[in-house]
């Protein structure tokens, strides 16, 4: 199997990672959620190179995370804002900087997420049941859904022949 | 700012940018969370350059997510396995691919998540508040938590006194 094979299989793992894999393009989304929208303002926040930054926002407008738009200050510039498609990459976010805060941080807390409304603290997103049982990963299975391919299928089917488990 | 700056912060985003923003890192977590373990069939379900996936898997040992132990089947091989932290990773996970399934395969299904007990999908994993109210990504805000370093103190400050929500 080439690397095209893997990545040409519709597994929505295989597309975060065309989409969100590459270095920058996470710190780039963080500065969308902090409310920054020009190109200057991510240039300076985040001491990215031009081109780089350049890239990154083109592939996040692309991917349909990001929409450019005239800024309404100064019509000369553009603005980059979070369209419902990159908004909805909230749950995401949270769940990875939490995992990250718990894992990655030697038991510091740099940052919380809060309700802005109360100022309570956000509790740590956890897989669920449909009847709301808090699930860990023995208890879940990844299955093809009617839309999988043929690569993703025949991956599927060598994981349940194996049936390793965890 | 200078790129060593912003990474250079103890934000939980910038260390997930740096132990899984490469190439190959989430579809090596894809196949460590089906049940691979040994070099050879990671190298074989993803086509993936031996050297590449040898640095992948190096990392993520690094950073606590796999643990590298010799084979129970054959002494002479190593075998990769998700520790707690690896473990619990999940939630991030299913996220990811919950919202790329909805929002970057064009409305197809390729993939879903089960309970493995009931065999019932698993719901889109949301923000909650404490209370379980659903959140979105305007009642959320990043803080500075008690250890937040003064790079990541400084850019929370120039949110507040910016202000410009999404």
């Amino acid at each position: 199997m080439t690397r095209e094979n893997v990545f040409d299989c519709n597994c929505p793992i295989a597309r975060v990672t065309e989409v969100l894999g590459e270095p920058w393009t996470l710190m780039v989304l963080r500065e969308a959620f902090l409310g920054t929208r020009c190109f200057n303002d991510f240039e300076r926040e985040l001491g990215i190179a031009r081109n780089i930054l350049s890239a990154r926002l083109r592939k996040l407008v692309e991917a349909g995370l990001l929409e450019r738009r005239q800024s309404e200050i100064d019509r000369r510039s553009f603005e980059y804002r979070l369209t419902e498609s990159g908004r909805s990459l909230a749950p995401a976010l949270v769940a990875l900087a939490q995992w990250a805060g718990d894992c990655l941080c030697d038991g510091s807390t740099p940052t919380r997420f809060i309700e802005r409304a109360t100022g309570r603290e956000i509790p740590a997103l956890a897989v669920r049941s449909v009847d709301g049982r808090i699930l860990d990963a023995d208890d879940i299975a990844m299955v093809p859904g009617p839309d999988a391919d043929d690569v993703l299928k025949a991956r599927y089917e060598r994981v349940l022949s194996e049936a390793k488990g965890l």
